[in-house]
């Protein structure tokens, strides 16, 4: 399994945030973690409310613990809202199940981490991501 | 940006309260937080129940960390509960998303942090805080 | 049991900072907690670091809860740090066992609530609240 | 108050990792925190153990919220371990009191945010902050 390492980390925050700037988004904030659900990389654009770490981290990191994107999550926590509460219960209320949390996978289609991006629309959150995601080469579910 | 002084803050205050009185409201109370979500000063109008620090204070801390009134909120809320409920999540439970909460902005439109009203309806708590704030000199968003 | 109004709360902590400049303190914050723990009123001086109302509210809601103000609760922490521990256990981690925790009593001597002070040493803490209890007429154990 | 901008932030981690190399220090890892205690920018070094990002983050917090740098904080454990162990309860856990949280300070002198190190020593971790924030145009206190 490929590893995401600090300069590709680095990358898809660049991709991403150039991309938020081009779809004229609000200010947004990304974080990459790993595959075991580990921060490697942060920023928050100036502007942003000062709660963005939290939120971004609990997008990317439901989706690692989980295995799943926040679309996934979102229509889980739709059709059984308790389960997503329960699933908060066991990971200590760090997930966020909407759009924006995207699993990073490698050429073979393992998943090697997550990114999660907020500050705009759930949507337009998941779509700078992914095309942060793809620019620095690797393959986003969102 | 601007920051919010102790003596802007009790002018805040007193002004929320003394609006509560003209309105003939239930006995309020109020805090104010910085553009960080920290507390700068909090008062509880003899007669009001105990628990109300943390309730003003939640109303103030979701507005400042997440950049939206407490009206937004509880419209997410209203549309997405999950969304809120894990919100509150990876902010310790520290989020209480309805009118009453409202952002303090600068005359340049910037947030320099929040004002917490609880004790009346929502939307009387919420009336009574935009009163204070324009009465301080600042713009309120709520 | 008398109470503390909120009028007396404002004076104890004009009084407790009134005496903190008299002393050339740093930057004081002030919390005073009714007979049940519950917070009436908090002021933070600019300047004050960001962290000081969970600091202040954590001293004076030891002294309530314990019936102990902050130099007994230091006593017992010196001589039983486990004891302490257990006891923040018991109460979600909220307590400080230092001075700058004072309670507030009647004429009569009943507890009728406690002050917090933090920003400078813990002994000066202490010292301007007992200056700002006494001037509003109550008297303090520190 | 001059706030810390995600270009200065990244100015800082930039060169406090190019420093870590030049000292030949183990993977580092390095955030920035604004005044209020939140999250601008944190990397993490390829090499370096999963857990970085909360120790990191803790000896930051600590300092802005209690406006004392990691040393400060350490001398405080050392003479009062009780109190550090209850401060640690206020702030949910959420502080690391050893070297490596540095103050982050304008030209005149006012904190502006914080920047924690971890990966290497505790001193080795404050100095390459320092130089980091130097480097960038700030005054760091370590």
């Amino acid at each position: 399994m490929a590893s995401v390492t600090l300069n590709k980390a680095r990358t898809i925050i660049r991709k991403t945030l150039a991309k938020a700037r081009e779809m004229e988004l609000k200010p947004l904030s990304v974080v990459v973690l790993d595959a075991g659900g580990h921060v490697i990389a942060f920023e928050k654009e100036d502007g942003a409310s000062p709660g963005r770490f939290p939120i971004a981290h609990g997008k990317a990191y439901g989706a690692v613990m989980l295995g799943l994107p926040g679309s996934a999550q979102m229509a889980r926590a739709e059709s059984q809202a308790y389960f997503m509460a329960a699933v908060n219960g066991v990971f200590g209320g760090q997930v966020i199940p909407v759009p924006g949390g995207v699993l990073l996978k490698d050429k073979r289609g393992a998943v090697i981490g997550a990114v999660g991006a907020t500050g705009d629309t759930s949507d337009n959150d998941a779509a700078a991501a992914m095309a942060g995601i793809e620019l620095a080469g690797y393959t986003g579910e969102a």
